[in-house]
């Protein structure tokens, strides 16, 4: 139901390049005449293009509190662009996507995707959308990254950057967790080195316990010290047996992981988790303060979350810190919200102020 | 080359009885006459018994550096146990072991396992040694829930109690992590439902990826940013394409999963994790401070880390003041330690003094 930017020619990617791309992106509101008013967001790594409800897709979006008229991204005053990442899979080109040259789809055959190359596709919407220069690029976690790594490629393209439980750089902990993810889905016999039927199941039992652990590593422990304690589930029906579901938390990692599985091609987790593990904003000037002096921001706010253990505090204020180096209005907000890294999807009590107190 | 103590007879567990078990076990130092300077050592969920080098087995152990003359748990003065818990797979009675009945090993016909049955095996081993009471039961991570258990057993049997980076009952987050170890090996076809063939390679798939996400459990963020930040490994040899190992961090989880692999019995691994998420203290009365009750420790000491997620510092606290309340000497020491979890075996500059000064 998204809208898609066609890419005419040859894409250069940083490690390769695609015939005629395309990218699927939905907008809210209005573009004023001047084009000033334009707010593009970048998604973590699993959401479609579809943030919130619009006039063409009107089911709830992934941040549907955050974004809408007189919301915290208010589309009565903004025109805001939510892009699909390249490599995803809801009408994005990625590894799911048919090779033009073949006519089959490209699986591991895909170039290795960066970030960067993410976030240049997002510049290509907004050539195609007619916009110069956004009032603020933003993103949540790898949408985070991406941001920053638009605003560090095109540094006159955006005026501002809000970059939400994310970081300058992937550090060994979250790679090798990321790392771990992938190997369950290569291992699943299912997977077949990426030739599994498409469209079909591919490697279901791989891409539910990855999304297992990308569920464990997304909360905290604390969340569910009080959500779930040591309850017992009451519905065994899942499944039985010595070691099959007991506990409540088991059974509740169970239903989401059930849910994801079909919902997301695996190639293009694979590769979109890939491209978080390689992405370091110090690539873009041999440190981070050196890369930074490229940015040409008016404004930026970091927000990082006390409970995250994934994209932690103190890469917030790295990031945070850093930024302060170049720019001269940084704001850092540091969340004491229970549910972790998602908290940003749930936690509206404290985003919603957080994000409307920047625009 | 561990020493075994048979239970004769009937051994009845919780959920459960075996027939004539033995359990295996290490001893160093001489039992006094007064049989009075024991000290009763429960083990991690992977370990032997073979805690340190001795007479009967001359390589080096699990904690040579915590164990032996002149250390500080000294075997000079005490006469030190360690036992393979119940359930286990080097010596003692576990599923990998032949059921009396059947000439045919147990497999997952071998009973419910509790951190309680391995506490009781425990126990048959002092009866067969002669001691009546201990100088001290000291245990880390599974062992230190397990020694709990015996403080709360047999109250009478022990004089101090030493907690290592345990807990006094499992929490969601930890309960999460080991139910995904446990799917990982369950979905590993290799598995056959616990009939894979013993011995052998057994489930080596479904055991490495439950390795890696121990390690990552077992270790902290902060110790691998130190040691591996973003380097890249110069061994590319264990696995190339798209998604290969790449960074040095995911070198170092496969090298270490890979030596984890065959030498542990993977329906061993099951039950004893299982058992884990199945321990709460309060169980032996309702709640922890009425289950306490029971206890007659004269001292107590709690050693956590602050870079433990697996078992973190907030249940060391937890369980130091439930202890508190009914027992005058009990000592909490808190280590700031970069190791997490596994500081116990690794951190002996800190791990080290705090020992010796209960000693």
């Amino acid at each position: 139901m998204s809208l898609i930017a066609r890419i005419d020619g040859r894409f250069t990617m940083r490690q390769g390049a695609l015939e005629d791309p395309v990218v699927a992106y939905e907008t809210l509101g209005t573009l004023n005449t001047s084009a000033s008013n334009a707010v593009l967001i970048f998604t973590g790594l699993s959401p479609s293009a579809h943030v919130a409800s619009n006039e063409i897709n009107q089911a709830s979006g992934w941040w549907e509190d955050m974004v809408g008229p007189d919301k915290p991204i208010d589309t009565d005053r903004y025109f805001v662009v939510c892009v699909n990442s390249l490599g995803s899979c809801f009408g994005s080109t990625g590894p799911a996507s048919n090779d033009p040259a073949t006519g089959k789809p490209y699986r591991l055959s895909f170039p290795v995707l960066t970030l960067e190359d993410i976030a240049c596709a997002g510049g290509r919407v907004l050539d195609h959308l007619g916009i110069e220069r956004l009032h603020t690029v933003i993103g949540a976690s790898m949408g985070g990254m991406t941001a920053l790594a638009f605003a560090l490629l095109h540094p006159e393209r955006t005026a501002a950057l809000i970059s939400i439980s994310s970081a300058a750089r992937s550090l060994p902990f979250s790679i090798a967790l990321r790392s771990l993810q992938r190997e369950m889905i290569r291992r699943d016999p299912a997977w077949q080195d990426g030739n599994y039927q498409i469209p079909g199941d591919g490697p279901a039992m791989g891409m539910r316990l990855a999304r297992k652990l990308g569920m464990i590593t997304y909360r905290s422990a604390q969340e569910w010290e009080t959500r779930f304690g040591r309850e017992r589930t009451t519905d065994r029906a899942p499944e039985v047996g010595p070691f099959g579901i007991d506990f409540e938390i088991e059974s509740y990692l169970d239903a989401h992981a059930q849910k994801f599985v079909g919902s997301f091609d695996a190639n293009c987790y694979l590769y979109l988790s890939r491209a978080m593990d390689l992405f370091d904003a110090s690539d873009h000037g041999g440190s981070l303060k050196q890369a930074f002096k490229r940015l040409r921001l008016e404004r930026a706010m970091v927000i990082g979350v006390e409970t995250d253990f994934l994209f932690p505090i103190h890469q917030q204020e790295e990031l945070a810190l850093a930024l302060q180096q170049n720019i001269q209005d940084v704001r850092f907000a540091r969340l004491d919200s229970m549910q972790g890294h998602d908290s940003f999807l749930v936690d509206m009590d404290r985003f919603r102020p957080a994000i409307a107190s920047f625009f």
